[in-house]
């Protein structure tokens, strides 16, 4: 998965099959120092992540098995809202 | 998901089973400023995208599973079209 | 999928099971304008594309499906050879 | 898989359907040199590595794979712990 | 596929379900002239590729259904060994 921070959401009204009712949230990863590394992704939000909020996305199609019963065409959603982090090394 | 700009369309008579009729727009991912931001991505559309425009793509598996019925051996595709997007911090 | 140029073809005698009989091409990432952008792909080609010549190349399982009948390990396939891209903005 | 180094773990409450029980490591991706090297990976740990330990990380569908009772939207799970490694050119 | 170079080997006795009796070889990907290009690969090994030796590496899903009656979590494997390359503009 991949650490990231909520930053924004986005609405579209046209759309395709299956993509009706998400919520789409704008994620920057992060590193675990919380610096910006590598691209915006649009991710599927169903926990109820707010901007500012750090989070856990997953990827591919494990994102889409989320949704076992109909065809969802998505391929990141948000599994976790992080509380805390700890680094180091022992 | 990863956020774009439609910036062409490409054309293509010589193709593999099940690339035909379909519509390819070449986006360009962007972040959330609108800034260019990792490589071109060759998506399909088929909810009307047009040059210019906002759009969310889709890739890998999921991007399959829009076309049940045959071998489609596509791993990108236009799912949205953005109307709008706010980025802000709390 | 990807939008590339044919650089070049590979061959491998000593392989993995379902590799037999493919032609591999190397295909080097290029953005709308041509410029080179990412990694080197190694890419099935079944359509006849030829070195210089710009193609599109889809990865991952969707690559794959396009051999339904037995195991091929590829996650790289040639699935349009470029006639025409157009770029602008309106 | 990659190659990465454990430099901390991450803990969440609020969280998707499936992502209960599972321990959470930040994995730092490495060269054979040990240098970083890319974008920083959530990834379940079920082996017991801890941090400052080497680890093998396989992603996508295949850590999936290794839940086959239940839907548990992850896509990278810690393989391997490293005991040694060779580089070397002949 | 990526086109690499192996440049080791890597031991690990803790590890996941599926993962016994594999061997992993350290493989940096490399762009048709054989400069390095992108981040470290661990992958399996079957046809016997060794240090020094250019490889073609498939990764994802595609990978692991060379194993198709068990578990086996590899998300990239070793499917040929380079006799050699040709690179040329017509």
């Amino acid at each position: 998965m991949l650490l990231g921070k909520v930053v924004g959401s986005v609405w579209a009204t046209q759309k395709e099959t299956g993509m009706e009712n998400l919520k789409l949230m704008i994620v920057q990863p992060i590193d675990c120092f919380g610096n910006s590394s590598g691209q915006t992704v649009i991710a599927v939000d169903r926990i109820g992540a707010g901007v500012g909020e750090r989070v856990i996305v997953s990827r591919g199609n494990p994102a889409r098995m989320l949704f076992p019963q109909k065809v969802v065409p998505i391929d990141a959603i948000i599994v976790g809202i992080v509380d805390s982090l700890e680094v180091g090394e022992p």
